[in-house]
């Protein structure tokens, strides 16, 4: 079937950029909400119909969920998670041209939302049409699940999925994100880590009193202070007691797997304008910290007086935002009540967990055969095989699907993507590239 | 010579009045400068001169200092301190009447400054006035100075006192500040703590990172918070090596001093919404803590996410302003020195000391013969003697005058005056009664 499919994608790569650019230029910024989010499901619906699938818009609190199915009564299924909401554009001075007029320049094409993840679904719709508009059934049944929340913490993704647990149910899935590497290889991730993210805060007076009265007055901010500091030690380890206690060694798998890949640690360094990584780690030892081990971070601190010069002041109240990343089997709803039990037993019962979110971590293994299929067809579209990351150190609704399907995520973006950032792109070339690995991966599932 | 002087003074009040709504009215806000800051200049050295003075306005680098001089040849001088800047007006929608256009209202006088300090100032100049327009000298060489400066750290008042050291001696000397406590009782204090003011600054990365990268990158905020953390201990000692090597336990006099101090326990409590002080502490063990210790006081914190919801970020740098108020004989230096070292010998060479500003402590000793000539001239003018404050927890320029001048520091303010906030006022009763005073304390002077 090959060379007719992938002629097809050849000659209609200006239809999928237009239909593309047709959706960057909604503005389905889910934290912002409005009729940009219903207009651009509809946009979706009609892309999705028009690849010959039967689309439906389920509504639900918050965005609709779009879905889409081609029953062709295939042995196999296969299931693409997308999105069709997007992060806010932020400093519009920052870019170089308009967030929500797509521009193509030197082979990239550049607007918010291309690389997430609006070029990823694009790519794969058009998989489906290269088949169905070829005359050919795809080798196995299709489905996608398309949600206008990701951005926000798919805060309502959980009540479809159970609601539709068939549905969503197959052999294998292909989750939004991935590229290609710093070195120009392609990357499959096949996990995310689970989160606890808290915001903490202390009330230490009614209202902030003259900075001499410190000698006798309590400090919020000394008492945020010592909570977060004793939460971790020096070297890295969270003290909080019980925390480890579900975490599992990596994989034989797993090892074999990090141990192929080229984390570019020097590259990596110069980015961040660093000498070294936490504890002067390298090599495998980095590499384990970063797939294998939960972590505990200060996403930000407020309090008392932040702007130029000095301001006499005892701050009556501060506040942390904290995120945990979990590793698989480590419990949200655990490590909450362990930071409490925590918190309480060092003497902050004066440190208010305001509210928090959490969710578990959730992988594919690395020696299940639908990774190989994804290997195989990315190596046929890329002419090369994926690098395999067993997780990303990164957080998402994947656990929602756990035991339902296999989920591989890779995808059309690179590494100066810039997704979340000003002057968000793709290479032209990858979007192709993307939508023929669709193909091949279901080829792929097919044979598997 | 009382009474006509007196009966001057309540026949003045008006004229009193107009010449402090006329200050007022010039919004000499210091952090702000502008033209204001030599109008009130200009101002202040026509009224001095209108009650008999010799002015000088001495140009520095920043704000003049203005300076007058009634000298009758008497045994001993006189020196008041005052300055005309006033603190930036706040939100105006705070007022209920402009902080710059004063108002009358049930026997106060509202308006940016009329506490602190200019209702002092015009009050002291009237005093003076009193005595030249009944055709007396005063018994005592009277001497102002008035800076420009003091709500920003005085930064040229040091020049001034310096090239004039034979002026600003003297043998007794009134402060700027002062006033009515919460028990309706006249207070004097007769010193200022010192303080040494940080910027401490944490660079981890170049930029900020996905929050996901914390298990690998540095942290910035974390940095920040063990090193403030190192600072202090949680029964509030200050675990600087070294700290308190210079600090000196209260002296007799002082302890007696402050034994018969109320400082109204229970209304502070309901003041700040606390169950308690630092450490439980109360009676004479928060009185010695209030008046004899240094402390270590984080003003502010800033890093990272500080909006609502969540953003993932691991942020690149944190900062924090810290101060640590000092008693006398601490030097500012050398704190600061062993501050650096600290910092240094815990690991946290990467906490730079962005800037830092500091004066040491001064203090009038609590048996010195001028704190009592100003308890009995309080007397006089209030009818009760003042409670002794050893020292204000606050920080201010006397310093600069130790060893040439003993100060009190009285005033017309009291517990509601709101000095530094919206809403200032002081009570017309209270600005007649500094006026006489101010003519007392000359009196007890010159029989001293």
């Amino acid at each position: 079937m090959d060379e007719e499919i992938l002629s097809f994608i050849d000659n209609h790569t200006e239809d999928a950029l237009r239909d593309l650019i047709h959706l960057v230029r909604i503005p389905s910024v889910a934290a912002e909400g409005g009729d940009s989010m219903e207009r651009a499901a509809e946009a979706v619906a009609k892309m999705l119909e028009a690849a010959g699938m039967k689309a439906t818009i389920h509504p639900t609190s918050g965005a609709s969920v779009v879905t889409a199915e081609l029953d062709v009564d295939a042995k196999r299924t296969l299931l693409f998670y997308n999105h069709y909401d997007v992060q806010p554009a932020g400093d519009l001075d920052m870019w170089d041209s308009p967030p929500f007029e797509p521009e193509i320049r030197d082979g990239r094409i550049y607007g918010r939302g291309v690389a997430d993840n609006k070029g990823d679904l694009v790519s794969r719709i058009w998989a489906v049409r290269a088949l169905t508009e070829s005359g050919l059934d795809p080798p196995v049944n299709v489905r996608f699940v398309v949600e206008g929340e990701e951005e926000i913490s798919s805060p309502h993704l959980e009540e479809f999925v159970r609601a539709n647990r068939d549905f969503v149910s197959a052999d294998g899935g292909i989750w939004e994100f991935g590229g290609e590497g710093l070195d120009g290889r392609q990357e499959a991730w096949l996990g995310l880590k689970g989160i606890v993210y808290v915001q903490l805060e202390v009330r230490g007076l009614s209202h902030d009193a003259h900075s001499s009265m410190s000698c006798i007055l309590p400090s919020a901010a000394y008492t945020l202070v010592r909570a977060l500091d004793s939460l971790k030690d020096p070297e890295e380890n969270i003290l909080i007691e019980g925390f480890y206690d579900d975490v599992r060694p990596l994989t034989e798998p797993e090892r074999e797997a990090i141990a192929v890949i080229d984390v570019h640690e020097e590259e990596m360094k110069h980015h961040y304008g660093i000498d070294q990584f936490v504890l002067g780690l390298s090599g495998d030892a980095l590499k384990e910290r970063y797939y294998g081990s939960p972590s505990c971070n200060i996403r930000g601190i407020t309090t008392g007086y932040q702007g130029p010069g000095s301001m006499t002041v005892l701050p009556a109240e501060a506040s942390a935002k904290v995120d945990f990343r979990l590793v698989e089997s480590q419990d949200p709803e655990t490590i909450l009540r362990l930071l409490r039990k925590h918190l309480d037993q060092h003497g902050f019962q004066n440190v208010k967990i305001a509210w928090s979110e959490g969710y578990p971590a959730a992988k594919t293994p690395v020696d299940h055969p639908f990774v190989e299929a994804v290997s195989r067809a990315t190596e046929r579209a890329f002419g090369h095989r994926p690098v395999i990351h067993p997780t990303s150190a990164g957080s998402g609704p994947l656990y929602l699907f756990r035991g339902l399907v296999p989920f591989v995520s890779v995808g059309c973006g690179d590494y100066d993507s810039r997704a979340h950032s000003p002057n968000e792109s793709i290479k032209i070339d990858n979007f192709v590239r993307s939508a023929k690995r669709a193909v091949f991966v279901m080829d792929e599932l097919a044979k598997m």
